[in-house]
């Protein structure tokens, strides 16, 4: 009988391919698994399973994953012995033993992403590697009003990179959609049960548009109504996105 | 007759070894410099005078720099120029003409540094390049009695990394010294008249040892009393350190 473990993954996503397995690529997931499997012997892999993938360029505040250990190890010790090896761009911030059904992807009940705007015309460079820059001044209530025109059970086709890869169809439900500000830092903090293929970049290319001034915000209904994905909605750039939280 | 102009820049030091040219490594003075020739024709070489410097790895948030161009040029298509050439690790943040007794260091009246500290076990991966990390508990109330005994006109030599190179002695001003914190961040913000070799970093060190409780704060009096350099102060490291503002 296996042991099964759950961590908490933060990373800095800027030199990784992402999260997912990709040969001749430098990824969080390959990262977990190369060091996973030498501290376990090195004899047999061991394979992480995660939330979900995030695409190259994507920061995680904490994602999620399991995998199934031979023989059980003690956590604390083994979450410092990755710390100890992983670089300092992923860090293992928790580490624990679950029951054998836990399942990182479909226990999953929801997700918080981030996705962070600088509005000005000269980024400090601290935040370059994880705000998008905006120098239009952006509009915050046209893009709340767009927001939460944005929020509920709706078919997001229109919002996903890739409709035709959605396996479980296209229709989920976005609890929240703040917009906030501080200064010029907009930061849009979205829950939903789940997100299609580059839905958050896709929410966050469109209400950018909005804040500019392209698009009214009412533009939602239409852009829902028509059903498909379209020029419309444009794909933000992967480096202000943080998947921040995974609800269980 | 030259034009004088005053640039403020703003830094992540990270992949530089400090502001001053030095033959065969990468400078933020080298990289400002190369480009102002090069915007200038390409024949004499332009010299970027700073408030001072800042080692290998420091930050700045805002640091001023003077130089002289031969001929006047638009400070905003100059400022442009510069940023859309400049890696973004370096924004020029402001460009403006100055009458030529302006210096950025002489006319310099006092600087403001900020260094901050995560104080947990394991660091957010976003906030490595920025921020020291001090796994031991540290007593924030400790480091504000410590650094109120710093504040006023003394003797800094204890706090310089290189006493005996300072050309204008070793006394300063420290005007202010607080200790603020938010959940795991604390930030030391140091304003002065002026700051000697490696200071900032210095009074960081030490406020971590009296934050751990190997120190008492009053040993401030023993230390400036002492007047000389030892090992009971230590230098912290570069990349917590951010020359905020130079005030003129």
């Amino acid at each position: 009988m296996s042991t099964r473990y759950k961590i908490k993954v933060s990373y800095d996503g800027t030199n990784y391919s992402g999260w997912q397995v990709q040969p001749e690529h430098r990824t969080v997931q390959g990262e977990l698994e190369r060091l996973l499997m030498h501290m376990t012997g090195g004899e047999k892999p061991v394979r992480v399973e995660s939330s979900g993938r995030t695409d190259a360029g994507v920061h995680a505040r904490a994602q999620v994953a399991h995998f199934d250990l031979e023989k059980p190890v003690d956590p604390q010790y083994f979450q410092r012995g990755l710390n100890a090896q992983l670089d300092r761009d992923i860090r293992v911030v928790s580490f624990e033993k679950v029951p054998s059904d836990f399942h990182a992807r479909f226990s999953a009940v929801g997700k918080e992403y981030r996705y962070f705007i600088y509005n000005g015309l000269i980024i400090p460079p601290t935040k370059r590697l994880y705000y998008l820059q905006e120098g239009r001044r952006l509009d915050v209530e046209k893009m709340r009003r767009a927001a939460e025109l944005l929020v509920g059970e709706h078919d997001f086709a229109p919002f996903s990179a890739n409709p035709g890869r959605e396996l479980n169809g296209t229709v989920r439900t976005i609890y929240s959609l703040n917009v906030r500000k501080h200064g010029a830092d907009i930061t849009l903090e979205v829950q939903g049960n789940g997100f299609l293929y580059k839905m958050v970049r896709s929410l966050a290319g469109y209400l950018v548009r909005v804040g500019i001034g392209d698009l009214k915000p009412e533009s939602v209904h239409e852009i829902l109504d028509h059903g498909i994905r379209t020029a419309v909605v444009p794909t933000a750039q992967p480096h202000g996105l943080f998947l921040w939280k995974v609800f269980y």
